[in-house]
């Protein structure tokens, strides 16, 4: 490759995080940066996309250190209208992150960070998703550093059809990584409750709150993976389908027609 | 069983929209239905979850035909929170839809009315997702009509670990149903394009658009039955791992440490 590839950077959190500002820092040497990120945080959003408002696109300056777009919308809207609208060409490869907490288990469900890499994946373009495992005190070298890695080696190698990378770093400073290694997407859940309350007009409404449950689960497991301080690479593909399960659906048929 | 089955339905097209009133109707002689459903109109919002914002809950009444609770929320938070905060018992059975328009191929990732049968699977509560093949002058009866049946047969038989059904049915009268056909989930995606506009202040915005790809995909893809006028049942796993991919994967490894 003579030129610098042309990567777009995305997240959930916001164009202001801190950790969208330690990717692009980060990605800068490598590559020709952009970025087009959500203008607020937009965590747990799912792969939800805006259709019935008009999405606004407003010009982002980070302390003269890089400028970006921030979209009135979704991560997926970003990678959508960024592709679609707004950059010149075609990005080489889209970066999601560096979102704050993991993005593992069921979350991966949840997660904005990887909508914007799926988003990315259905437009034919390599992605990967980031995220560090924590919300406070992150160590952005460890994973601005690894970040850099597994571009340069997706944008070498490419991935297959339908599948992004989803990558979790352990929140450790980089000699106290014990290695990486290739997982699956766990079991994890969340044990959900609603408080509930009375506003001073008095109506009730409800927060939603939960804990992660840690599952014991086998060392292949993504969530496994970082709690014992390793870097977790899981490959994500959206194809939903449970192939295994269509023989044994095909024999509901006679009792449906 | 004894008693009638407990059952959640709900949708993403809103708790006033005529297809869930369809379905409870259609679900009503069968089982013992509960309505949590979103307060208006939630569609292509993916699987997003509210965290920012408390959750409200007002009762509904349909004309006096039935009752329900309309959550300020998501498919997804109805769900979580029937089943967390409102409702006396587990349900057995969760059914979402019936949604006007199909969700098929890539639209599965983007679906409200998915999501929530997601969430019901995550829940361990067998679930369903209901959808007819139109947005104007929709054959509910024959979608109702096979709503119950496919939720008798998933009550009778039980499904996998994290796995539901995503069931299309096409908009036709009951008699011109060819059959029903088994299928995994298809690559049809939409060619999006970005309208835009300038407001009555002079700031720019853009309307996303789009126009759904027909593929020469095989008969086995949801969207070709439901064109050959089959009701197209795809089991939907959450699992996103590509296993496929995970021994390729491995020998990246030893270029990343």
């Amino acid at each position: 490759m003579n030129e610098k590839p042309f990567i777009l950077v995305t997240n959930d959190d916001g164009i202001a995080a801190p950790g969208i500002h330690h990717l692009v820092q980060s990605l800068q040497p490598f590559g020709e940066v952009v970025v087009v990120a959500p203008d607020t945080e937009k965590s747990a959003v799912g792969h939800a996309i805006t259709l019935s408002d008009p999405l606004r696109v407003t010009n982002f300056n980070k302390n003269g250190e890089w400028q970006g777009y921030a979209v009135s919308g979704t991560p997926a809207d970003c990678v959508k209208i960024a592709v679609g609208a707004l950059l010149p060409r075609r990005p080489d490869l889209v970066v999601s992150g560096i979102n704050l907490g993991s993005n593992a288990g069921i979350n991966v469900i949840y997660s904005g960070t990887v909508s914007a890499a799926t988003e990315g994946t259905i437009l034919g373009i390599p992605s990967v998703a980031i995220s560090l495992t924590t919300y406070t005190d992150p160590y952005f070298d460890t994973a601005g550093r690894f970040a850099v890695k597994i571009a340069h080696l997706v944008l070498k190698k490419g991935l297959p059809p339908r599948t992004l990378l989803n990558v979790n770093i352990p929140n450790v400073p980089e000699e106290e990584i014990r290695g990486v290694r290739i997982t699956r997407q766990g079991m994890a859940n969340f044990a959900e409750f609603f408080d509930k309350r009375v506003d001073p007009r008095n109506r009730v409404y409800y927060w939603m709150d939960g804990k992660k449950e840690d599952l014991p689960e086998s060392d292949d497991v993504d969530d496994v993976a970082i709690r014992q301080k390793y870097i977790s690479i899981t490959p994500i593909k959206y194809d939903l389908t449970n192939y295994e399960f269509i023989p044994g659906l095909q024999d509901w048929l006679q009792e449906l027609t």
